[in-house]
């Protein structure tokens, strides 16, 4: 390929809406160009780059037996609604009716379309287990898409479904798969990546993980015990409390806290301290608005996800009007509107002579103790809700010292159980005759945002470094004065020879000055660039050097 | 591979629903399943087979000096309203709002697309000509999808994009392109497919070529003169008149046709001939219902695409009401509505001692001539609007005797022209620093479409008879009696071998019947079949055959 054909633009300037720079070497090195927000075509660089992921990604998957199907981008929305997931899943699933008013959705996943693609074929148990898998478009309506590949709304997908007689063959499997993502990660230059034990969100089932590529620019924040293995994704990661405060309460006491409506405010001014406050967060549910109050430690602070994983539902933070009867900055558990869903974080167990809010403006109470004051105080259960916090305590090991680092997530592995197959009545017979729904387990990688965080995790100031397995070229070749008749000859040879003996070339034989040649080299990021010059051809050598600067040298010609 | 691992079910029922054989057996083998109207799932086969196919396209378009890129599927209705497709194209183009309403639409061709990535690129006329591609998941909402994968509304395609800085270069690409596409078919089993002129369409220009696979079960029309090579779409194909009546009129004379309506009833009411009546036409605008009528001669039939194209607007046949001002059955030129389009088909030109309709109920007029009778008769303008017939004279040649033929569009290439460029304000400066508007050319393939044509041109009654090429797999293994210690011993090893050699092979040791297993291998149509069993063994010998019956040996084992 000769450099001067390759469509698209190199620029110096870093554009300023990009805020990662993985996102910025993309557009300045003319990888991508955005189309609409999140949604972006790919040059010929980045597609080759892509297309390399998709063929790593494929030899894992077939490795472990999977077989590459494809399913549609356009689904009707009877599958959905068979598993269930067209009324639960929110805004992110793109709905739309074709000409005849049929309603449909764009696949965002596609367990459902797997479950309708095998359903027929996996009626009896000698059948399994087995593994379907695609590469394929997926577009989901992300409110904020951002950092170029890394959140986008369409995107390449490599999505994988195996389906299983009993738990332990899908453990089993899934370790597997466990194994070979890391392959995959390894194979595609970034194996610094690790797993992290996930939320399983809306995909369904119980155990799953996420593989991430620390990063400080991830959106996803990770907790993580540096004396232990655990690592898991803040959204998932039990929160350990340990409470020191068992001292018995003093009497129930209404006093007058004057404009004193944060934490910090009513434990200064009441001379004590936010770990004694019993802390109100508001929250309401998106299909009715109804309100949901989080009771919890003072100096903690609430994890959404563990909240509306707990009531099964969509949430958003509350807005506090004046008629919902609810005295914004002095809610307390006592005396609440019954409408109201009250619940106790994991973190007040335990807890006496608490500050909490008396529901009356400018008023809280000193001394509470939930299971003396609370109506059937005796009987509250404590559910987990609270963020972990940095120097926190593992959830699995017990010793202190939790890290929080953020990631991006370049790939999950769930195992789903029984979710899509039970309710899309897909059912096997066993050797007995008897009926059973089969276990399946899904597993995904996006393309893009992998190539995206490989460039995140290897680039300098002057562009991305691609490791050779997955970079668009391997030896990017720069002719300096190619108006020099040797230059010409052996730049030429070069190029040819290299063709022949296999090696994917691109050659830059532009009438243009070395440091504008050198900096779309480093733009394009090829491992290995071969310069040929008439000063190096003075001394019978051709310069090669590598991209990430661990070699340079000057070699015969 | 082994055969009993294969995800997907084979039976022998032809499916009520398949019209076409490619289709019967493609859901028949286990190669694909319907998830909605004109959506499908494909299996592993077919996936494979697919994927050859790409890569057979890949390899052409990257010998042309082709860039691949990837495009969104799903693209904002901006870029349409720039090319001023959003509004002219109706139900086929699926348009959907996202969750900030944005109006969107799913791609069902990437013209806009493409020069929004390559506009900025392409403004100095040292970067022309260049080209890119994707083979990328397409959708047109069909009103009447079809056959299996011949009409569907999904599909993936390979759209190429061709820029030029004159017309001579774009008809020289074009013509290599062309020459790709014959080696397209010819490497994917199909050498017999042929080019034939097409109309442009909705795609703009003027230049355009169809590649037809020539079968009974097409969908397309084809005219086709067996005296010289021309070769063109019905929608395309000029209709050539040879008009031996002409005589001197008669005088225009009404006379009572009492329940004479069509064209047969009147002439042989009257003693004449269909050739010698002028026969109305009458379609609707589909923008605002207004009429057009299209004086024609009796003997002939009226081609839509010519009319729609002519007019430059979407039409439908007339409903005829009662408040319309027409008569049914008695329409004639004279007198009209003034607010009626009035065209005349090319074959009235130089007729003359006509009858028509007279726009009153039961009445006729004879003796009618054009340019005598009809106000400005003498400035008439005559356009082709006429369906060729079977037997009729050749445009190119101008020898009588075209044959009519029915066949499956392949594929098909355009001389775009400036549509695109111009409208969505892409230029380029020359050498002189003058400004120019690029020239465009495009060249699309079905992947799928393509996939069932081959299988339609080669197949029996057990199934489909894929080439080497495009086979899922090249070789097939039956073991007949695995439980035979000879015959898994020479089976395995075979299957051992074969792969180790490269050779991709589908292994059957299933326990059963040899009916069962072969007319599952009939299904699967992988070119070469090797069948071990005991009784070959004695003689030490394994059955070689081709699955096309060109071949049945007995080989050493």
């Amino acid at each position: 390929m000769k450099f001067e054909r390759l469509v698209g633009d190199r620029f110096k300037e870093r554009p300023t809406d990009c805020v990662i720079d993985s996102h910025a070497l993309m557009i300045r090195g003319g990888y991508m160009r955005q189309v609409a927000n999140g949604i972006f075509s790919m040059y010929m660089p980045l597609r080759r780059i892509t297309q390399k992921i998709e063929q790593i990604i494929r030899e894992e998957m077939d490795a472990l037996d999977g077989q590459e199907v494809l399913f549609p981008v356009a689904l009707p929305a009877t599958l959905w609604q068979e598993s269930g997931r067209y009324d639960q899943i929110n805004d992110e699933l793109l709905r739309f009716t074709d000409r005849n008013d049929t309603p449909m959705v764009l696949g965002m996943t596609h367990e459902e379309a797997c479950v309708h693609l095998v359903r027929e074929y996996g009626q009896t148990y000698t059948k399994y287990p087995f593994m379907v898998y695609q590469i394929q478009t997926k577009f989901r309506d992300e409110a904020r898409s951002r950092g170029g590949l890394i959140r986008v709304r369409e995107f390449t997908m490599k999505d994988a479904y195996s389906f299983h007689t009993s738990q332990e063959d899908l453990e089993q499997y899934y370790d597997q798969c466990h194994a070979a993502y890391e392959r995959i990660y390894a194979r595609s230059g970034v194996p610094e990546v690790v797993s992290v034990a996930s939320d399983s969100g809306m995909m369904g089932g119980k155990i799953a993980h996420e593989f991430m590529l620390l990063t400080p620019v991830g959106e996803d924040v990770l907790v993580i015990c540096e004396k232990c293995d655990y690592r898991a994704n803040m959204e998932a990661a039990e929160n350990i409390v340990e409470n020191q405060l068992v001292r018995k309460s003093d009497q129930l006491t209404l006093v007058h806290t004057p404009n004193q409506k944060t934490i910090e405010e009513v434990a200064t001014f009441l001379n004590t301290t936010s770990e004694s406050c019993c802390k109100a967060i508001v929250y309401q549910r998106k299909a009715d608005n109804t309100y949901i109050i989080v009771f919890m430690r003072g100096d903690l602070d609430l994890q959404e996800t563990k909240l509306s994983k707990h009531l099964g539902c969509e949430i958003y933070p509350a807005i506090i009007t004046e008629d919902s009867g609810l005295c914004a900055g002095y809610l307390g558990p006592m005396e609440l509107d019954k409408n109201v869903t009250v619940l106790f974080d994991a973190s007040l167990k335990g807890l006496s002579d608490l500050v909490c809010g008396a529901n009356k403006n400018e008023y809280h109470y000193t001394g509470f103790d939930i299971s003396r004051d609370f109506a059937n105080g005796s009987e509250v259960e404590y559910h987990d809700f609270a963020k972990v916090v940095e120097g926190g305590i593992c959830p699995k090991c017990g010793v202190k010292g939790i890290a929080i680092s953020r990631g991006i997530e370049v790939g999950n592995i769930f195992q789903l159980g029984t979710k899509y197959t039970e309710s899309m009545g897909m059912q096997y017979t066993d050797s007995e005759g008897k009926i059973h729904t089969p276990i399946m387990g899904c597993y995904g990688i996006g393309v893009g945002r992998l190539a995206a965080s490989v460039c995140e995790a290897h680039h300098d100031d002057y562009g991305p470094i691609w490791p050779m397995s997955i970079a668009p070229w391997q030896v990017h070749i720069c002719a300096l004065k190619i108006n020099d008749e040797q230059v010409a000859e052996v730049a030429n040879n070069l190029y040819r020879n290299l063709q022949k003996a296999g090696v994917e070339v691109i050659f830059d034989d532009r009438a243009v000055s070395p440091g504008f040649m050198f900096s779309d080299a480093d733009l394009l990021g090829v491992p290995v660039r071969a310069v040929v010059s008439p000063k190096n051809l003075k001394d019978g050598v051709v310069e090669i050097s590598k991209r990430d600067k661990s070699l340079s040298e000057k070699v015969a010609v």
